[in-house]
């Protein structure tokens, strides 16, 4: 297998867009990312989208965006695994190139959200349909059922959670492209309008239009682009039953747990090697649980962890950035590549006001559903 | 790269099987090619689903279906690329194990459509939605324009779309899987309910509940499995316009030709080589089409080619020999992996009453939207 690189990334601002169509954002996205490169043929495109179907009655997506990139006859597919498909959708990239079916891939991302009248109802889908939807078990109450069973188990507090959605706000505030650009406070987070207790609305990640793009090629035809390239040394895919309840223990990701153990393994790293992460912060409880399946923090110690500040942007392990999923918006089947965008840059030292020191090594971890997929990807500097 | 063999096919009856939700569709088709190929362990899944979110509110197919087979926490995946969808995810499998990432690999389709009150509308996702099915451009209608399109340019009769429907009946009619077994005339399919002129109802495929899949492994490893291993020889994907209007020409699928060239290229072999064919006939003027798109016709003389018999069953190239999408039945992300199973039974010489005489080398052509993505893949006997 060929070791890869992202050459080039991309993305549109995340909101609510109402001038794009999701061709429109696809193509500014994909543009931004082949100029980032200074690449004009590709081989092959792969974007994932979760549900264009529901939300503006599209699919054919791999084709509708290669003919709207002006690429007709090149390959091109969509991959969907829920709020995963982003994150999918690189990989498919990196298993083509690394195999040696294509050098130069475009891999991205994109949805359109805020063109149906029931973006809660589409997004429900990702869930058991027959077992969990159908009876009302949107994502916001299976969330608010691993977070209240997780302060049960663990002690975590109404404050960690809501200081996971501070930091995000904060880190949002220097990033140009984000939805929400303003700091709030942790009696802002709980003082806002309950969703599912004890999730208020700013406990959860908000409804976006979106696209982000990244180029991947061979790491040996890496050197002849325009930026410096950043290797990819890890991948790891799993999956989790579909529902909830299906689980023995609903306070463990077990999908992002084995995500992540493969991406370390094939990567020779440890946790402790992470400079910093982008992770599927969908709920505030989300990053508290997935920060502990990743190894930064002990079981049952994720609130803390952020509770103490340290993954702020100048703590030891830098979590989210980008704003997250929470403040930079969550554009669901482009978020997996948008965490790749953040991670590329920071890498890079392209990153800004948030820019943090001199990282080295960076990992991406995208989650669909409630946690019945997920996909890790792990980023060094060559 | 490694070489890759099927060694396992199944499928669920395909029809209206209102006693069968998508799970239980895919649940039955993966176990019967397990057990096709005498294998328990896996170590990915792809599914191809059109578009489930439509079809029965349910995405995040992938982890789904590893969920309900019995494998959660291994990697799996859905693909979509409108009717395509089964093929691409055979694709992603061979490109997977032949690069190394995996040994043995689950590619499956899948479709739920009668539980939905509207099945074309839910397929005119696949065309192009701002500008062909928002102003009620169904496909129906769109390959009614190329069959009108074609019989002006080139002569192509009435009877000869007829003739397509009546072979590929008679073929169904020999496979006790096939959602229509009855024998049809050509003054039946020009007396049926017209849909769109000049295409009536028998010369559309059906709506259809489905599903089928395959196990793959690298040819080196497909001996010590319970069947006769068949080598993948080619692989060919490509594009083209997601609206029929913004082709030079509407009597061509750009997309067929290039995706066969590709093919054939990576094959080592020609039209002239190809035994028989698994080809996409969601209306009889498709079958036409993609027939002199892969060589087995010059160009405009497709209709012939089925008029004189050519493409039966005891002709030089039979077409379709499972009866199609036309009389087997189209459950439109399932259809790619079912051609697939199709091949394997006559490669294997298990295809019972509809058995050809020791083929040697077959061919699936798997088709999104008018041609806006198309798969094909070549099969060997080793």
């Amino acid at each position: 297998m060929r070791d890869v690189a992202v050459i080039g990334v991309g993305n549109t601002k995340f909101g609510e867009l109402w001038e794009y169509s999701l061709r429109d954002l696809f193509v500014e996205a994909a543009l931004k990312a082949l100029d980032d490169a200074g690449v004009d043929m590709i081989d092959s495109i792969y974007v994932g989208t979760m549900s264009s179907g529901m939300f503006v009655d599209q699919e054919h997506i791999g084709a509708l965006v290669a003919d709207y990139v002006g690429k007709k006859h090149v390959p091109a597919l969509r991959v969907e695994s829920a709020c995963a498909s982003g994150g999918f959708a690189f990989r498919q990239g990196l298993i083509e190139v690394a195999g040696g079916f294509s050098d130069i891939v475009l891999v991205g991302g994109v949805e359109k959200m805020t063109d149906t009248e029931d973006a809660t109802f589409a997004l429900s889908s990702a869930a058991d349909q027959d077992n969990e939807s159908y009876f009302g078990a949107t994502f916001p109450a299976l969330y608010a059922m691993i977070a209240r069973a997780h302060m049960h188990k663990y002690g975590t507090t109404r404050d960690q959670l809501a200081a996971v959605s501070v930091k995000n706000h904060n880190n949002g505030s220097l990033n140009p492209d984000a939805q929400f650009g303003r700091k709030i406070t942790i009696e802002a987070v709980k003082k806002s309008v309950m969703v599912a207790e004890p999730l208020t609305i700013l406990d959860c990640s908000p409804v976006t239009d979106g696209a982000a793009c990244a180029v991947i090629c061979p790491l040996e035809m890496a050197g002849k682009f325009k930026k410096k390239p950043i290797k990819v040394i890890g991948t790891g895919v799993a999956t989790d039953t579909i529902a909830l309840h299906s689980r023995e223990d609903i306070t463990t990701l077990k999908a992002v747990q084995l995500s992540a153990d493969r991406a370390y393994q094939m990567a020779g790293k440890k946790p402790g090697d992470i400079d910093l992460a982008e992770v599927h912060d969908c709920f505030t409880i989300a990053e508290i649980v997935v920060t502990e399946e990743l190894g930064f923090a002990e079981k049952g110690k994720g609130g803390l962890l952020v509770e103490e500040g340290k993954t702020a942007l100048d703590g030891e392990i830098p979590i989210n950035t980008s704003g997250g999923l929470k403040s930079k918006g969550h554009p669901v089947g482009a978020t997996g590549i948008a965490q790749v965008a953040e991670i590329v840059r920071q890498l890079r030292g392209e990153a800004g006001e948030r820019q943090i020191d001199n990282p080295k090594v960076g990992l991406t971890q995208n989650m669909g559903g409630s946690g019945a997929s997920s996909v890790t990807h792990i980023f060094e500097v060559v």
